[in-house]
């Protein structure tokens, strides 16, 4: 990765390059998604499309997938998006509509777009879904904190 | 716990001995709650206080608890307070703004409170904080879809 | 518009041409977004278009348009939006993040467009913009509630 | 009003009366709210009740009053909760979820209590209410831009 990134003096980045790095690097340090066995299927300038299997142990006493870890695969993908450009963003809000249970076994896909960016804010919309039905529409609204999250 | 639900025939069981029996009936089900070290503080019809310590495999590559573990904190507790009457209710919807930090090691409370309940749906606001902070304020809207969470 | 709707009998009407009866016949009975001065620019199944000129009447302290009436603008495409399949379907959520404030004299849009519906409840996302920036973004969650919007 | 706020030199006003001040400053201003006939119930630091009837030319075509007017009612209420330190302050984000219809003639009661406030961000919670039934719940998230709302 740091062979990709290895620029001319005085270059700028290619966006997509950048944004794939920061996203790697990122896994590499984030426990949290790598517990949640979190894969990354693409990641561009604002977006990334994440998937996450829902094991038992993601299972609640309704016996579907617990709505705090499709949030997190969600929010994971916000996450990857909004630092695509490779300045420190957090999340300030987000809201979800749970509109399908996930099942155990079923491989969840989730697909963030930048809405907008504007300053320090930005709105990224996520949608989760198997390859059959949308189970959660995720937006989340992001916060730049500044400095790189991943050095270059 | 059955012992305390023994009822005479005919008779309702007292309401925050039900909300008790219920969560403790959830949680005894509830894999993914049991894998966050979830822990029930304290009950009640249309309430629940849940504590969670920030583990190290909660964090991301901020350093800080993933926006993911605070709302799976915070559902679980909206969870227990909207099925504390003992039909089975559902997360329809959820927004979270996040106010604070979480940091490795420190113990998060999320206090569950009912604001309002009609017919199939209720709002039930969440208050993540630690000793000195507010971390997150979540609202929660539910959906009864009928049935009971526990036998009694 | 009675006429564009004249159906052999048994048949179903085009979408598009019933979406648009549809918006017609709200507006017709919709005082406030007539008092609003609100245009439709179009519609079709799922979608709308509005307009609406910021007037010296909706503008608050800080010498904006008063948020209420952002928010109400969205809310009424959202509203032609999901009532465009001719059953009558009710707000049941809405979140909106404030981006850009209008001045008094501009015209404002708002795209409504679906997200998804299923059974009962639909998602819209609607944008509120000028030609330059966008003001507003606007989710709504729907709830059927049933019979026909418009006689068909 | 004035009176009211003639300070010795260098005292701090008192909360409550600055507060009220600056209410009754953002309605002299405020040609929206004046509009829809909203009156000030009360007013305090961090707080503030509103009311507003429900006219004919609010209502929709569903006959029952837009869901735009009741936004606008909450969310005067929660900018003058918001602006009662007298620090210039706006609406970043606001949610509602709609539970029950109002009716043409129904007076609305606003009720915006401070949740939390840290830096430039707050959360306001807005509950907004018939004698008999809760219309709608509300949250807003404000940001300051500085400057004071009314000179004192």
């Amino acid at each position: 990765m740091v062979d990709k990134l290895l620029l001319a003096p005085g270059s700028a980045p290619d966006p997509l390059v950048l944004a794939q790095a920061v996203a790697r690097g990122m896994l590499d340090k984030d426990r949290a998604a790598q517990g949640l066995g979190v894969q990354i299927l693409d990641v561009q300038a604002g977006g990334a499309v994440l998937s996450m299997r829902v094991r038992a142990d993601m299972t609640n006493g309704h016996q579907t997938c617990h709505g705090g870890y499709i949030f997190a695969l969600a929010d994971t993908a916000f996450a990857y998006a909004c630092n695509s450009y490779n300045i420190k963003t957090v999340a300030a809000a987000c809201t979800v509509d749970f509109l399908a249970p996930a099942l155990e076994g079923e491989v969840l896909i989730a697909e963030a777009r930048e809405q907008t960016l504007s300053g320090r804010t930005g709105i990224y919309d996520v949608r989760v879904h198997t390859n059959e039905k949308t189970i959660a529409l995720f937006r989340g609204k992001s916060h730049r904190i500044g400095g790189h999250v991943v050095d270059i």
